[in-house]
């Protein structure tokens, strides 16, 4: 080590270099408790510095991690266990380098924290419109595809990005500048589209652009408490009719879920008051980015309207509904990741369908924990408005079950078909690839796309580089 | 030939296979009159047929120029004047497969004309939000990622699309499965994003499935003159303020461009009536896709509002402003396109910049035609709530330039030039590559994308394919 040591100050100077002895738990333990071991933690500071480490360790084969929040859910930007790895860290490249409100945008360092960087833009009434429940860096954002709570409004990260510059993982550490602040582009292949959700494999994302929103001036919520699971798909339907562009929230939390979040969340505030919570409920958020005009219905009347038509639309949609409490519904909302991580242990399935298999889908999961997994609980929520779901299965902590490697595989696999075989669906909605989704990736990718896959990387970026073997 | 047109109607049967002696012209001329000779124009009717054709192909060494809806503007959809290359129309593959209106999407072969895939979704009140002048076909639009006049609502093509099923072009003729119909899928690269926009270099698309967005069913349209090309800035980013999401066109329309449709569209409406064309207008419309509720003001009332506002606003925004009239302001909008194109010999520019910089730019290339190219008139109009621009430069008929090569190139050269040296611009906004584009792609694309591109293409897609070197 002491070699390459030396060689990685020479180029990023003393206070780039982290060694064991420095204490590295901070990157090198993910943000579910994954825990690898690092050779190293190098901080470059410039796309230049990042392109001189990829050469130099691709000369000495070392494999290159890259991390920038890590905030991950699936042990993507943390390294094995061999201290072997080097883990670049993004986290010094945290600079706001431009901010454009006329052509609206942002040019930022891939270190820079999302909320840091909607924090720079609140003055000028513009944010990046990605909704989350953790504070990621723009970089990872990019390069796993960050989704969240408003897609519905705004898509997903690859939507929200104009350029980037990155490093590929080639012999040289070529520099690619695809920096462009243009919204129409089309001059051959779109470079970008490789590095942007590709997780790392083809090279390092060091700076971003992208396009901005303007802030939300008004919102209204209202809390959902469906007549059955039948009736979501026109209930959404109707919403969407009656709304449309208004939309920006149709999030499903199940009863076990939002339980989880209020057993484990000390403080949380509930909604429902003393009565019970319900079997299934909906979060719904409509917004404005304009200020209310004295001609306009605020939006609290706008949603009172429609959930009045929806009270007397002929089918049964709706067993309760409660209106307002945006802030308390968010906080429910966000707190259930926590909640069910905090109820035993937890099995997490990131996973999409068509939004239209809900039902179908959470009734086939039910039924075969009941067949094959019984004391596994379906603590399940998610953006189901665009199909994806956060299928947590969570087993008592004292289960002996949980601490069989060969039960969690097993029941890995059964869940993941029945999401990809059964329904179509995605075994990764939104949290991209890391190393704990590397046996889906391996069972459920084409011959055709793998294969696709390996000749680009071989081609491109033939370095060692990120967790996910294509 | 007759060796390889028994082989194509073994793989296609007799209908499949057009000759020469069958007169392919609507193949082989393209929509600006650029004018090819094919070998023979295959129409196969499924994703197999087309693979066999490509692994035909490869092993003999005969280059395809996909082909669907032939709507294009620079040269990318018709053979060159040898008569040597396979011209591959998608014609016959324009079946409608499915419509999902609750996971709201539609799966078409890629012949399907937009016009075909809008008129079938009516009944389900959804459609595809891209609006153009032409009717190109879906598979088309994908390879070229199609922009047009409501992307700053609803974005590009590449946007629209959830999944592809494509042809590679390699030995095999490899068959490319990436039909998901989810909105979130993140399972390492996403492959569709390689042949998206990318001009059929890497292979064929042959079906697509897109996303639906509900029809518009409410709009209002105003025309307004800006009291000088500098106000246009504040003019966008206060319609912005005002009515955020209703937003879903701001095109400008130079005079001159609009005097171009006048004089060559006979009975095109004037929504000037007998007033004289000013020197620059704005065709603004907003729009909702739900009906107008009772306690609602209607979106003529709601844009009425925003305009008086604009008038009383301390910046002197607006010279005049005609409330209503949509029909005849987006027919003159999409007729300028011809107009300009019948009042001489046109030379268009289909770029884009930050859209910030539109009066910089027009004034640069006044000054530049006043100093080097006199007699030319800008005709220019566009998207320029996002930048894009149909730079639009006419001379007059008997002006002997015309038939001077060298003039266009060194015009095409300085125009261009101007875009992405001194502006930071593109020179493809969204017509993407053809044959008529191929110069300023080796002047503009830098040597490590250049490289990257070549890289992939040798790896993944080694046939000869499409009308563009990489």
């Amino acid at each position: 080590m002491s070699s390459h040591s030396d060689a990685f100050k020479e180029i990023l100077g003393d206070k780039g270099v982290l060694t064991p002895d420095d204490g590295l738990d901070s990157y090198q333990i993910g943000a579910r408790g994954d825990i690898g071991k690092a050779l190293c933690v190098l901080r470059p500071s410039s796309t230049e510095e990042v392109s001189q480490i990829v050469a130099y360790c691709f000369k000495h084969n070392l494999h290159i991690i890259p991390q920038s929040g890590n905030t991950g859910l699936v042990a993507g930007s943390v390294p094995d266990e061999s201290g072997e790895q080097v883990l670049l860290s993004l986290d010094r490249m945290n600079n706001i380098i431009e901010i454009d409100p006329v052509n609206p945008s942002i040019h930022v360092g891939a270190g820079v924290r999302l909320s840091a960087a909607n924090k720079a833009l609140e003055e000028h009434g513009l944010m990046i419109p990605i909704d989350l429940g953790s504070d990621p860096c723009i970089g990872g954002m990019a390069s796993t595809n960050t989704g969240g709570s408003r897609y519905l409004k705004y898509r997903g990260m690859r939507e929200q990005i104009m350029g980037i510059k990155c490093v590929l993982a080639d012999e040289n550490g070529t520099i690619i500048d695809a920096l462009t602040p243009l919204h129409k582009n089309n001059t051959g292949l779109d470079v970008k589209q490789l590095f942007i959700g590709s997780c790392g494999m083809f090279g390092i994302i060091t700076e971003v652009i992208v396009r901005l929103s303007p802030i939300l001036q008004q919102s209204a919520t209202a809390l959902l408490v469906p007549a059955n699971m039948e009736v979501i798909n026109p209930l959404l339907l109707a919403i969407e009719k009656a709304c449309g562009s208004y939309l920006s929230a149709f999030e499903g939390m199940s009863g076990n879920a939002m339980r989880c979040a209020f057993d484990h969340c000390p403080g949380l505030p509930s909604p429902f008051g003393q009565e019970d919570i319900p079997t299934y409920a909906i979060l719904l958020e409509i917004s404005r980015t304009w200020k209310q005009r004295e001609s306009e219905q605020s939006l609290d009347e706008v949603l009172e309207n429609i959930l009045a038509e929806l009270w007397e639309s002929d089918e049964e949609l709706l067993c309760d509904a409660l209106l307002g409490a945006g802030d308390k519904l968010w906080v429910l909302r966000h707190s259930i990741s926590e909640g069910v991580q905090k109820s035993g242990k937890l099995y997490a399935f990131d996973i999409s369908f068509k939004r239209s298999d809900l039902a179908k889908f959470r009734a086939r999961v039910e039924e075969e924990i009941a067949a094959n997994y019984t004391g596994l609980r379906l603590c399940d929520f998610g953006h189901i408005g665009d199909g994806a779901l956060h299928c947590s299965l969570v087993l008592d902590k004292d289960d002996p079950r949980n601490k069989d490697a060969s039960f969690e595989a097993a029941l890995r696999e059964t869940i993941n078909d029945i999401v990809v075989k059964e329904f179509g669906g995605s075994y990764s909605a939104e949290h991209a690839l890391g190393r704990k989704v590397q046996a889906a990736y391996d069972r459920y990718t084409s011959e055709e796309i793998k294969s696709l896959t390996r000749a680009i990387k071989t081609a491109i970026a033939p370095a060692g580089i990120g967790v996910v073997e294509v």
